[in-house]
């Protein structure tokens, strides 16, 4: 029996990068977390300590710096271009993820701005000497509807006391993540358009269960976008309970709600298409 | 020499209740997190445990989700409702202080809607049997500009490396609260007028120190809201420093920041008027 | 009418500084986090944006990383020089206060350690050209007792569905501040005392109340500990829920506890002397 | 073309349950919180939104409070029971995973603790009709020696600004999972001993880079366990920098640092034996 190395990656995360482009008085801000993954030929100075092949965190967080100074365009295209760098420059590094998440501000005058909020489009780029792989996402996309939400049918046993309801409030923080057939795409397009069909299928879409919605949501991205090959959704089911007001004489017709923290249901799943190619490294 | 009881509150905090309001198939929404603070006569608990004098915080929590039943109107006066409820039916009461923070959400569909951010309107009413104060806020307003802000001219000792600048960037989280000079005020309407200034100010107003810019916030304010007292801001100054970028031969002009988490300056600030009333217990 | 400006202060908030103290192999370590809030002549940049009397904030961060060489001592001692060099060396500074949070490490080897949780040691020390002001403190210190805890006897009322209980979870997180009579303390003997003997009282002492418990615990510190004048306690009611099991035909005897995060009760008191001098500008 | 539905999975997460057992005045204390994730033939409620398999969240919720009454044992057994209930009750339930996070409390009185920290004790137990696969970890283990760090020898390019390193702070938070090689393992003493050797490895071993750390830790433990099959280890390198003092005439060696908070190095490795067993869906 020998101990060995199995999988191994290292790089610098979340370095909080902003670049403001100016046009005149007016400018364009991005507001960016990136973070890199290395993986490669490190047996080294895992073994020895010899790092004689590694690049450190440090200089990745430099040149994530100095690569923002050309025109950063839209973060998938960034992150190319930082994780073609890192393969093509260091013979011991076979493959290199970038990960982004850009945080959005709102424009109210020339040159300020105020930050929008807690959701974060994402994009996570894969690069070997063989190929390019492309993830887009949505993270902390928090969206409520008050009524179209059932909960009924489902298995009962010793342990169940919810009871079924035909009317509740449907709350959950989207993450949606999708990879991309391939590279030739229009990014800033593609990523408007699934956003905005999520939240429409979420806010128009009968629902009797989180997962039937999870599943149209992506279904109907995917249909919408044959660029995108399979999504990968993570819906926590932020429950909001009605509150029980009739020992104080109220009839409480789904108005007046408890929103619980913990515990939470989680639902995942993956939506795809029959023909899409098998994932490689993707996610 | 005694040990005696100085000081004391209780209460329950942080009840989040959510208010479904029903125009058909057109739902408005209204998300709360309240919290309950009672002073009075409760020296007996503290003392012997004797809890005869003393309302349960469950108790509050129920009070706030019945009481969230009838209309909520503002959350001003959702909370003088609630502050007044205390004081008036406990004799043990003397003085309840209900705060209140509302979640915005943007609505995408007849009742469904996405949140808006981490940024909270809020409101802090405090009532005797004498008097009802209110004091209104907004908390975690983040806002940046990228340039029109300069710092220098400071005081230099042996510990000063920070080089002068005559363009930066500026961005903060403001945090500014505001005491009203009576009840008698459209609370929508003030609330709306007062933020707008606050981000117009800051936006247009071009800096020499973050104090400045705090100060000119709340002197707008003040100057176009006779009902506004006093106003408190805090607002750290979350630094975005220029990248140096010459090591590797670029030229950085304010274009490529790393934007710091900690250490950050933090200015807090009063503006009031010459002829306001005295605070009483407004904040 | 005019618009004037009231309280204000500014410094650098939450400088990270780890100190490092070598004796041959063995080491030493503190971990503080420092922040600093100046008061004083600083209408100006208020009003102008002169920044003539401003101390930078950057250059105060350089000085509590210079003040670190120097031997830290117990919290309240490099509090102490660091508050006293702002008022003496700049003569538009009237007030500093210096508020340090201890992080714990535990030794596991001459030069390693393991972190001891969230619980902080503090201090806050306030110093003018009249004199010093000295506030200890221990924050986010999680204790919990499975019994010895009751409460019931409480006002009702048409809002009320609380059980009374005879025994029950108490659990909180103290935040204790205490402020001293002068500066003439063995600060680490006074902070450990009394930090041991809450931790006793709240665990020996049969509570009636959440107030009883948290007024018992100042009232012995306050007796064990001449030195303190006066302690503010925050205890949070952080409520451990009996779940109902008996659906499923299981007799609960408060051995399964459903431990929730909000809403919760908050307990707020101030234990003093009698005699005790006035607070001044301590807190 | 066909749209279809890929891995998917849900259940209820983060269910906080505070077990208290009594032995006289002596009491124990379990806090742990507990997620559920079921997979299996749910493509119903994904497509139609018929629930008829679908065993509901809050169910699992109540089953997880319910098992929680018989002693719990190690939380690896309690994980074991409740993961085996979800796959054998239930035909449409193909795979169970249940994830424990145990929180720490330190006995101060009979039955009065007081919170460890920040770190827990975690497992993860996966069922299917086929076979039980156990994984135990530690998360958070904060950790730091502050000499007997090097680093150098790396590779140089023209982002390099990051100087050579003989000496130097290394701090991390352990996050380490191990997968056992089946379930006849003696938890407490197999966690207890894993934990011991990560951190005094961590300790001892002198250090040319965090991989070498790493990797040291895993194998150190594998080897003297040899009931772990592999064990995955993520560990942040929370830097220290060494505050440059001589702007103001001071020499710092290694004696005062910086401790940043973002950006951060994150390596990930893997450490496996030749001859384990190939993972299931351990992880």
């Amino acid at each position: 029996m020998t101990i060995v190395l199995g999988d191994n990656y290292y790089g610098k995360a979340e370095t909080h990068v902003v670049r403001v482009t100016k046009r005149g008085a007016t400018h364009d801000l991005k507001d960016l977390t990136v973070s890199v993954a290395l993986g490669g030929d490190f047996a080294d100075t895992h073994m020895t300590g010899d790092n004689s092949k590694v690049l450190p965190t440090d200089t990745q967080k430099n040149t994530v710096f100095a690569f923002a100074h050309d025109p950063i365009g839209e973060i998938e295209e960034y992150a190319m271009r930082l994780a073609r760098h890192f393969v093509s420059e260091f013979s011991s590094v076979y493959r290199a993820r970038v990960t982004i998440e850009e945080h959005g501000w709102t424009r109210v005058h020339d040159h300020a701005f105020v930050r929008s909020g807690a959701e974060r489009r994402t994009a996570a780029v894969t690069c070997t000497d063989d190929g390019t792989w492309v993830v887009a996402g949505v993270a902390d996309l928090v969206i409520l509807k008050s009524t179209g939400s059932e909960f009924f049918g489902y298995i009962k046993d010793r342990f169940t006391t919810l009871p079924e309801t035909h009317d509740r409030i449907m709350a959950t923080s989207v993450q949606a993540r999708w990879r991309y057939r391939d590279t030739q795409v229009d990014w800033a397009k593609s990523f408007a358009g699934v956003r905005e069909i999520l939240i429409d299928t979420f806010a128009s879409k009968h629902s009797l269960s989180l997962q039937q919605t999870l599943y149209a949501m992506g279904q109907a991205a995917l249909e919408a976008h044959p660029e995108v090959a399979e999504m990968r959704i993570e819906m926590p089911n932020m429950h909001h309970f009605v509150v029980d007001l009739s020992p104080f004489g109220i009839a409480n017709e789904n108005e007046v709600f408890y929103a619980a923290d913990r515990p939470y249901g989680l639902i995942e799943g993956t939506i795809t298409r029959d023909d899409a190619r098998e994932a490689a490294i993707d996610w």
